[in-house]
């Protein structure tokens, strides 16, 4: 790596990449080129210009910039396609995100002629793997700095000596140890370590910071209706909207319900399991949505094909495998899927639940004159599940032929 | 069929199955043999004695029994120890019980010496499939009579006037048209038709009958504690129980606390889509600590395969094919995974919600010395998931050569 | 189906299809459109048009057509780039050119007015439900009839008894029975029935009929190069060819060394097991040529993907599922992992032996760099395999030390 | 590692395992304790006695072990349970023997008081994958050395002049580069390398050593039964037979005829494409015979998700998983499959061919009363595939009517 000149560092302006672009700089003696996103995270991203440029970044390596409209329609809503759970329940908040940046980096590299990307993921958990399988994916010959790997400052307090030491000015609440660690972004938030490294301890109230507790929402329950086309919510309440405009509406109403809590422990791709507590409030919201139209527009082959795709493709992205052919291959057969995927539900929002109690569409599959138990008018001969049991059940007679014989 | 002497009909005691009692006797000049089972639906079986004796069957062939034990601890638990969900929510409730009849219906016939079981189920729906292929594989000689798929009673009023006319009682409450129908045992009670048949309405209130709704459950949550042992629930706060006595007490906590409602647009076997809606209190609140005792007890590549063979796993449960060999394949397979799936969870029961909020077990797999944030006195060498990440990226980075060569 | 009134039947030209026109004419009053394809099952298909014409149908109601090309390149094609074989062996000769007819004759209705469709399989077999399923699909509305399940002519003295009696010619080679039925097309012929019922017995060598005996084949080895793009076949010796020319040119290679031949006892969708003898001497070759260009042009997720998803794909096609939504979702998976499928492969065809022995591609991505046991010039770390290894083995320590203490 | 103090070396008694023990022994200063197994690979074991000894290791310390037996009843023949093939076709000849001398590795490790193994596989290729992970699933705490990526010795000429220098006697053979490497066992012979490294090139005809070339197997074809038992070979030609004696018997014939020949270009899972050249003329016979046993004997559910569960069953071997909890759920799936896997397959070799020609079963599920082209005395009603073929179509006709809608 002795020959990398110029590096992109995924910069959020807070303390860790601070050092981390200063490092970059006085140990190994790189120019630093910064990218600072917007991905929701609620932070504002213009007081990272400003610290760029307070350690000397020329302007024209100051990228600051909102993706947030990318975020949700090219990563988020693709993936809610699939109706992808992480091991059942985990809506890959922080996992969808990471292959965005990591494209944003690469693409930065190439504008700005450097040669290496940087991150501030430490080598315990699933984000480093993530930037760099996709970043060598999209480009096979940058190089990838990972400094938390690399470095000696492996205890907080070498951290911050090393910051005062090199005139990076430390927040007062940063001196301190943060009881936990925390990623946000438009499609969640999530929480891990200390306080919530033993699985037994319920995860304290503070912890939680984009939802209300259930016990504080409204004691009157909310109606809603998302209009979907092709298999992404286009409009909420009648309203059309961005993706990324619902997805922020869904938040606010998530947030003011207590929806989208979920306490977890996962399995990691290094290994090792972690416990989690996320917070998904508008994803938990939409992803119930997007069954719920599913339900009427989707025929049966289709939906159980999906189902049982799912798990792998929930798996591909949590491990940082959304650039990679079969990620793409499980991407071609659910968008097919999605043609008809059209309609609006609806659902109540009440403490903590997010529950379908309509759905409608112009391209429903649900036939009343076939279901109904009235007279059906003869949509449905009753005498043909005869024989479609018969032929069903002709295996299994002549298994249990077999096995009395034997 | 024109052989058949003797028939086993699973028998509710309600009109309809009155109806077909007689109508085996009378229109078909069998002898006819009741089943009646305590399957938890919360209905008194004993009454159904009395009306078969009515009807003229001898004691000897009127059979009830209580089989909740074995429904729990045979069918249930094996269930659940797969965390199966049909179409991404259903419980299986109705599905699982059908085998235990049929497995009943086809020995009490090998008993009696009958040549044919018959059941109740119409033509439109998918009991009638997992009553006959779970009898069928279990005597590929008995025969099945599905009087719905054969009489011309197809109206409720020709129902209730050949019931008159064969002196069956006809309760006042079954003269008009029920608003739905249902189906219940200790795991679920089930919903549909009627009322129910416009997906884009709300379900009304005087459908749900296991549960109050959420709005009106306790403003104080409750803490549950449920213990595993084998993949299995044994306790509920420390005190040790059956398997039917801890879904029964589940159950209760469930209702109170207005958790377990479903809402659903699902895909039958025979090829319509209709509405359900579901009640499953207890159940849902076990499948919830089910998987939370699995996350600390569970390899993630046990774990993972079990997740990927579970939309398979609870397709057959629903179409009927339990006594099928894929499905005690599949079967094998996860309770070999289940051996150390053992513990304590804890959860939290507020208005609809049941949260895992903590879980502890003498197997856990969780190491706070891996995944601390804390020095880890060597558990884990960050340097090594360097070289995980790259021959992970290999693949992709040689695709991303070829792709910029071509 | 009393509103039939015209009904496009699949029409051979031989004894069978030629009794079903006439008897769907006299005994039902239907007016019938002929349809005769070549799908290259090797027999003249004019013959047919002269038949239909002495049976009374107007010329602009015989439909004869050349379907070779769309048979290979929309079918066949499509399904070897999933490398495609049913229950581990079978290439899907019979059951890929089903929907191919269905497709015509429902297009044929459309123009002709028709109401229905007819062909000439059996209540026993897979082609019916085929046929039916594919209509279906295509044409909601469409009814079918499916003679063999309807009429009284059940059995050969019967079928030619009728056919004399209304003045249709009865080959002499017909009047015996035959002693096995064969199925052919462009991909290959089917044997099964009759002298083939023993699955003990040696399928006898006259039953083969469009291979040599490898016992018979040419001493001397041949080689051969299939060249392909976007996953299909494009040349053979470096001879451009059309998909219909290049299977065609392949059968004869393929005859001539006596490959492709296959004994089976196969599950059939109606639920028991057949025995088929099949012939697919081009089919084998290309599907093994599919292979190995494969092997060197497709990423190693995308190529595992595709063989967890072949059974499946394999099954929708022999069950008759070609035009269902997921066959369609898989076959865009698969078609998208093609795009770079494309080199040149090496075959040495030698008595029943198609080996692929040489593959080269400029989409490569074989590394010749990557894998040398000589210098790899930095190519590949050894080193990285350590943390490689460390951290795919680190869930299988910690179960290790978990099992340990319990 | 630094306190490590006896090692127990996977020990062939060649060159390059004789280089590692002196290589342990001085420049790290451990005791070595050597294990050499006999799994068929067809080269006298005793000579590595004698030369564990003249490089002074205790005779305690020398284990030298016939496992053939345990290899084909614990390794092979559970495997070819699953007619796991990755890939498509490659019979995991090397992979399937690597768990095995792992388990004794550690096994002896516990024996001798050692506190690790080593081996003697290079950092590129999977071997070193197979080793490691199943000592670690076997033993948490064992350490794995691997000199290839360690040591300085990365040429043939350093290694050999290392070799001179430390009194290990080098053949004449060693002293040149060979032209590829292989590894042999019970199974097969696998080569690659060096003249195999250019996939285009036609393998050699020297590099086979376990098979005739097919031009010169015999002009006639010979017939041969194998026996079933549990889904396991018992038997060759009415002979009952040990499971290695079997496979030995297997081997011979396959040798004569030329069956079993492979050439691949495969995945590594450290990332890169590979290509080997496979002799595994018994494994071959032996694979279609349990094929062709399972195609009477099975039932078609469970013989589908055989064949779907297959690539990662096959994957999980290739890849070294054989001691993990998803292998061992496959097995347990894959086993019950097998309880009535029994009766005799016939197969015909000539050539490089094994066809089966026949089977026959106790428990087969083949009915030729219900196939029969003839009379079927009513064991089959062909009307029940009318209604059976209704309702599969039902969903792709109300999607053909949505669709016409739209």
């Amino acid at each position: 790596m002795s020959d990398i000149k110029r590096v992109v560092l995924a910069y959020s302006g807070g303390l860790d990449t601070s050092v981390i672009a200063k490092w970059l700089e006085t140990e190994r003696g790189y120019e630093v080129v910064t990218f600072t996103a917007d991905l929701g995270q609620g932070e504002e991203i213009e007081p990272a210009r400003i610290k760029a440029r307070a350690m000397g970044i020329p302007d024209k390596h100051i990228y600051i910039e909102d993706v947030r409209e990318e975020f949700v329609r090219d990563f988020v809503f693709p993936m809610m396609r699939a109706n992808a759970r992480y091991e059942g329940d985990y809506l890959l908040g922080t996992s969808i995100a990471r292959p965005l940046i990591s494209k944003r980096l690469v693409e930065i590299a190439h504008e700005t002629g450097a040669d290496a990307i940087a991150h501030g993921a430490t080598g315990k958990g699933n984000d480093q793997v993530r930037f760099e399988l996709s970043a060598y994916a999209l480009d096979p010959d940058i190089k990838v700095i990972a400094p938390w790997r690399e470095w000696e400052l492996t205890s907080r307090t070498a951290l911050i000596a090393w910051a005062e030491a090199h005139q990076i000015s430390v927040p007062k609440d940063k001196r301190g140890e943060s009881p936990f660690s925390t990623d946000a972004n438009l499609l969640h938030t999530s929480s891990e370590g200390k306080v919530l490294e033993d699985p037994w301890q319920e995860t304290p109230d503070y912890v939680y910071s984009r939802t209300v507790n259930p016990e504080d929402a409204p004691d009157q329950p909310e109606y809603i209706e998302i209009g979907f086309e092709k298999g992404d919510g286009v409009s909420l309440n009648g309203e059309a909207m961005s993706p990324a405009t619902l997805l922020t509406a869904l938040n606010d109403l998530g947030r003011k319900h207590g929806i989208g809590r979920l306490d977890l422990v996962e399995n990691r791709f290094v290994g090792m399991k972690s416990r989690g507590m996320y917070e998904t409030p508008g994803g938990e919201i939409y992803a119930r949505a997007h069954r719920g139209i599913e339900q009427i527009t989707l025929d049966r082959g289709a939906a159980h094909l999906k189902d049982e795709l799912m798990p792998r493709y929930a798996e591909l992205i949590y491990n940082g495998f959304w650039f990679s052919p079969e990620r793409e291959m499980l991407q071609a057969a659910i968008d097919l899927s999605q043609q008809k995927v059209e309609g609006t539900v609806r659902l109540k929002l009440y403490k903590g639940n997010a529950m379908v109690v309509g759905r409608k569409s112009p391209a429903s599959l649900y036939s009343e004159a076939h279901v109904t138990f009235e007279d059906d008018a003869g949509a449905y001969d009753q005498k043909d599940a005869a024989g479609f049991i018969k032929l069903n059940a002709l295996r299994l007679r002549l298994l249990g032929q077999r096995d009395r014989r034997g």
